[in-house]
């Protein structure tokens, strides 16, 4: 099925049916067909009900068998298990996108994993696509097609304009169309995805970028399952240079725990979906009301390189505490709020504006007048040091909206992203500004962080992602191959030996590196040595090396019965200006990412790290290290030795290709710590650990 | 005079004067009289205006002095020269209280210094208190009093209520007065605070906390002068059992600098802000809504203990996607969002209420009912294992207040804290939550921090703050000086002996401490020794003790040859495990503030300290030590020794107690580093400066 066929079935059908329709639209299994009657949809709608012969004075027919034609979507409102069937009887009549209202499809209970089951198989064997199931349905505002249950829907005079929302959660979409028509923005569309078994929402949103009424897209995710949908979808938006902003549950998700190495705790799964929307291009928002708040902003703004997380923002005001609340909260969320150059407060004298000093440009004293705040934006929105400004009205916007925020609307062409924050409450001030297409704040908060997280966008990153095997054996290397596979990448390791154990107390061992030197047990089945007495430090001479040998075999037979001890593996210890973490991880949702981390303890104590999707080039492996803040020790402060960072940064980026470089078979591979040597020197990882996923054979 | 009057001239006064009072009532100078003449104001009110026989339909007359009684408030709306002239008369004739409005009383030009100092010298020489500068004046809504010139007020139907609000900001109080109309709170006064040259924030609060109409305070402050004021108020406002919840501006501002020790810059005005926020009981919000939306939730909760910065929290939703956000947010706010226990659970189902299983308690399948969502409020409200409840009514919050609103508002009787966040648009929801007396939160993030602030309020603490010399002699003691002071108050140090360095090269030297030792200039004027080549480490025997010196004698000569290198402390190189900074800095708005941080470079590159106003006692003490995060390293974790955190929290509360026991001359102190030694075995300041303000004497 092409995109577009998708799109027409889900958003511009011609016939749909509704299977479980009631006769009262009160009901969740009235409205949908209540809605479509209302809005005055032009195309056909079939209720199948069974048990009535008409609903809602629409003849009704005993199931989908009976429908005179085959619809383009179904939406079944029945119970799970009904549901599984109806499902099954679309597909066999070639119906395009079959809507399931359901619950009951969880991995937690029998009975829904065996429906889990069930509706995957339908949509592998057949041409039907299937949304949901728990999917409130899905609205086309610009067609008055209303196909869902939602109770937010049967308000009259729905917001329409050219967001489009697409949410995991049901309950949001009518949250946010009643916030919309509260603030004066307007909507294209809404779908709610509920559990994606099939339709994915980044294939669902793919299909919509063509459509010329949408504008923007706001995300409401809970998750990001189906990340390469996603990717697609941000690309094709970028393309199309239709903005999209996201507010993300879990951010106060613990991290999964259970890896083997440090990374996937450190890496948790919101530090994960913060680095794979910033790599799509998707501006995340945690403030809620700022998901449509910031639409109109990021229309005006061009996603550049990397992003850019510092953006330079005049302040504008008529109210001193207004114009200070947005400084406060625009340096607290990143920004840097930026006083005019002398040439414009000389420009802006010329033009009558007095502005004092200091950064913010506070109009009280020139007086709450059209032509004052009209001269100062038209000054500023023309100055080179600012990337956008931010107007902030005092109380006149409430009743003389003429004064200060009508030529705020009327700036809107001005060469600058622009944006305001209502001091007061002002719902016409809002409106105005908006229907000027000036995105309007009602806290300093949201006006704020959606500068900000605008202006960090990045033109999406494309890189297709490698696939683990579906279906292999994981296996943990010993650190011998570990460092093997990082070298073939390029991540430089301190030099070794491996000695025999059966050398203990033969007299024929010495010391094969510089003392100095390390003693580790080398076995894939201890991934974590320490733990279990399987490293012994400092040794000095061969008399120690054999000591430490006789010590590790006896500590770890001692924790490990099960293991034999047959090599170790003796390596100089290297003393670096600084240590720190490398890590590559499998994510199951965003695929590969890298993870650069302080050494030690910091990383999990403050949290102290930087993530990417992988792989990364160079520049961002810079931006990584300039993330993590323990390194700026190595950069020369306070007069400390500065430390090799291109060299980490290209070993950041070494590591960041292991997917690629092993045919997409690696999990997760840590090297830590990581030895950062003084400049020009280079860093040498000091022990390594890789997990890899060997693809099943012979069955 | 007495509180009270002041209380009753500011807001209750029969007679008031408007100085400049125009014509116009669309003027700024215009407003205030037309406010008092259109509210009904039963006092009587002088307009004074040279240029006219009548001002807006009242006798206007040529002076103060030409009136026919002496007024008991004065509102000066003329320009900054005029208004210190008639500011004079007022005192003169025994006016009560002058607010003034004009602005240009900074300290940034001549012509500002000079008034400041005029208006400072009326305070002084009479009975008279001035309001202001910058003073948009201030409102009685009770009463029907408004002398204030913000155009605010010129609306009809302001909301009465509880809220007393005080702000530095003018535009804020119009701004708060009509975000409150629209959310449905109601105020009880309002005042605009201004420079505070005489009238401190505090002390105009403070007046007003007898009287029965006020429930509660909103503070928007740009800075914590004269916190001595805010403290009697805070401490006079718990006991009314009336809560106090502040906005503060400058969470971004960088701190101060320019300090001798670290103390200053760690400590940067944010962190004294909110730590004598905190000590005071006052509740900090961070989003500009959550001041008001705070007022009704603070009302039901009584602050204990040093506070409770992570209550338990039950989220009872009929939105699974709202109530996902509230749980997420809570969490991130330091909350403990809390799943109900296995009995709770049971006695809901009694009731009807299956409520699936996890943190959430979301009652979508149950059902959007008026018995469903009672009798789940009923259970959760008397369920022990929750310090407080948010309830988050989803969609039919907008139409059908009755089925998920109703019985949240027929709950505030309850015996635990409630409040709501609304999922959609829905003002006639918050209104009648408002009204039952809930706290209704249009944002889940406002509704989070709020519940969480408002638990981690303490009883104010009451103790006096010392007050430094007013104009004394700044003095930097020398290491064994500041060992001496600190020793005094129980702060312990490793052992040192002092060596003359003429001794150097005769042969006479032995070290008088175990090796290895560390050899340091010993000079008031070198605070920061290692900077110059003032110290040695690593000294094994006598003959490095020698040379250390001589190297000593030289590097200071050659960077400091005004300095005469006379002395040098050779003291026992301490190594703990773990390293810590304690500080102690007179602030000159808080007053004495205590600081534990991170050693070395920790504390500067992640902000890793905790700050609190001085004294404190042990149990804060030990707050402190659990909020340094470096400091988890030293507690046992993965295995690590513990060190000696009792002894630390005790050398904090010694450090704290400074002020006190120098009999306030101290004005910074720094033990850095203190070593934490091993469990039991205490911890031993390696370095200390302390600086003093000696009185002046014999002028």
């Amino acid at each position: 099925m092409t995109t577009d066929d998708l799109y027409k079935a889900l958003f511009r059908p011609g016939t749909v049916a509704i299977v479980g329709a009631s006769d009262s639209p009160e009901k969740t299994t009235g409205r949908p067909l209540d809605y479509l009657t209302r809005s005055g949809w032009p195309g056909t709608v079939y209720p199948v009900n069974p048990t009535r012969s008409t609903v809602l004075g629409h003849t009704a027919y005993p199931s989908v068998r009976d429908l005179p034609t085959v619809p383009d979507q179904v939406f079944v409102l029945v119970g799970a298990d009904d549901a599984i069937d109806i499902t099954r009887e679309c597909a066999e009549l070639g119906v395009t996108v079959v809507t399931i209202l359901a619950d009951g499809f969880v991995e937690t209970d029998p009975a829904g994993v065996r429906r889990i089951a069930a509706i995957r198989e339908i949509a592998r064997n057949s041409r039907t696509r299937i949304l949901g199931p728990s999917s409130l349905g899905l609205v086309n505002l610009a067609e008055r097609f209303l196909l869902t249950a939602n109770a937010a829907f049967a308000e009259a005079d729905l917001p329409r304009g050219g967001v489009f929302v697409a949410s995991q959660s049901g309950s949001a979409i009518g949250a946010l169309v009643s916030r919309g028509k509260g603030m004066g923005i307007g909507f294209h569309g809404l779908v709610a995805t509920g559990s994606e078994l099939d339709l994915s929402l980044g294939e669902i949103c793919l299909s919509t970028v063509g459509d010329p009424g949408i504008s923007s897209y706001a995300l409401f995710l809970e998750n990001l399952h189906a990340a390469d949908d996603l990717r697609r979808f941000a690309c094709a938006a970028a393309v199309a240079g239709k903005p999209i902003v996201a507010y993300k549950l879990g951010r106060s998700e613990e991290g999964a725990g259970l890896s083997v190495s440090h990374t996937g705790a450190l890496a948790g799964d919101d530090a994960v979906a913060t680095a794979l929307l910033h790599d799509l291009g998707i501006a995340r928002v945690t403030n809620f009301e700022a998901l449509l708040e910031a639409q109109q902003f990021a229309r005006l703004v061009r996603p550049t390189g990397r992003g850019n997380p510092r953006p330079r923002v005049a302040v504008i005001s008529t109210t001193g505490g207004g114009g200070a609340m947005v400084v406060d909260c625009l340096a607290v969320a990143g920004a840097v709020p930026t006083a005019p150059s002398p040439e414009t407060v000389a420009r802006l004298a010329e033009r009558g504006v007095d502005t004092g000093h200091g950064v913010l440009i506070d109009l009280t004293l020139a007086g709450t007048r059209y032509e004052v705040m009209k001269a100062a934006l038209d000054v500023v929105c023309s100055a080179p040091e600012f990337d956008a400004v931010v107007a902030v009205p005092g109380s006149s916007a409430r009743f003389r909206p003429d004064l200060a925020v009508k030529p705020i609307a009327d700036s809107i062409g001005a060469a600058k992203p622009l944006a305001a924050f209502i001091m007061p409450d002002a719902p016409e001030a809002l409106t105005l500004l908006r229907e000027a297409g000036v995105a309007a704040f009602r806290t300093p908060e949201a006006c704020a962080e959606a500068v900000v997280a605008v202006f960090d966008r990045r033109a999406p990153k494309s890189d297709p992602v490698p696939r683990l095997p579906d279906d292999g054996v994981s296996e943990v290397l010993d650190e011998v191959r570990s460092y093997d596979l990082l070298s073939s990448v390029g991540v430089p390791h301190a030099g070794y030996e491996v000695i025999d154990t059966t050398l203990a107390g033969t007299g024929r061992i010495s010391l094969p590196v510089p003392a100095p030197a390390v003693v580790k047990v080398l076995s894939a089945h201890v991934p974590h040595k320490s733990d279990i007495g399987g490293v012994v430090l400092g040794i000095a001479d061969d008399q120690a090396l054999d000591a430490a040998i006789k010590e590790i075999s006896t500590a770890v037979s001692h924790h490990m019965p099960e293991i034999r001890v047959d090599r170790v593996l003796v390596q100089e210890m290297v003393k670096g200006l600084g240590e720190t973490l490398i890590g590559y991880r499998y994510d199951a949702d965003a695929g590969p990412i890298v993870v650069l981390a302080a050494g030690g303890v910091l990383a999990e104590m403050y949290q102290d790290r930087s993530v990417r999707t992988a792989p990364v080039d160079l520049d961002t492996a810079r931006d990584m290290v300039g993330e993590v803040v323990s390194l700026r020790a190595l950069t020369g402060y306070r007069g400390a030795p500065r430390g090799d960072l291109d060299a980490l940064a290209a070993a950041v980026v070494a590591m960041s290709r292991l997917g690629e470089a092993s045919g997409g078979t690696v999990v997760e591979a840590e090297a830590n710590p990581v030895m950062v040597l003084p400049e020009g020197r280079g860093v040498v990882a000091v022990d390594a650990l890789v997990r890899i996923m060997n693809p099943k054979v012979g069955r």
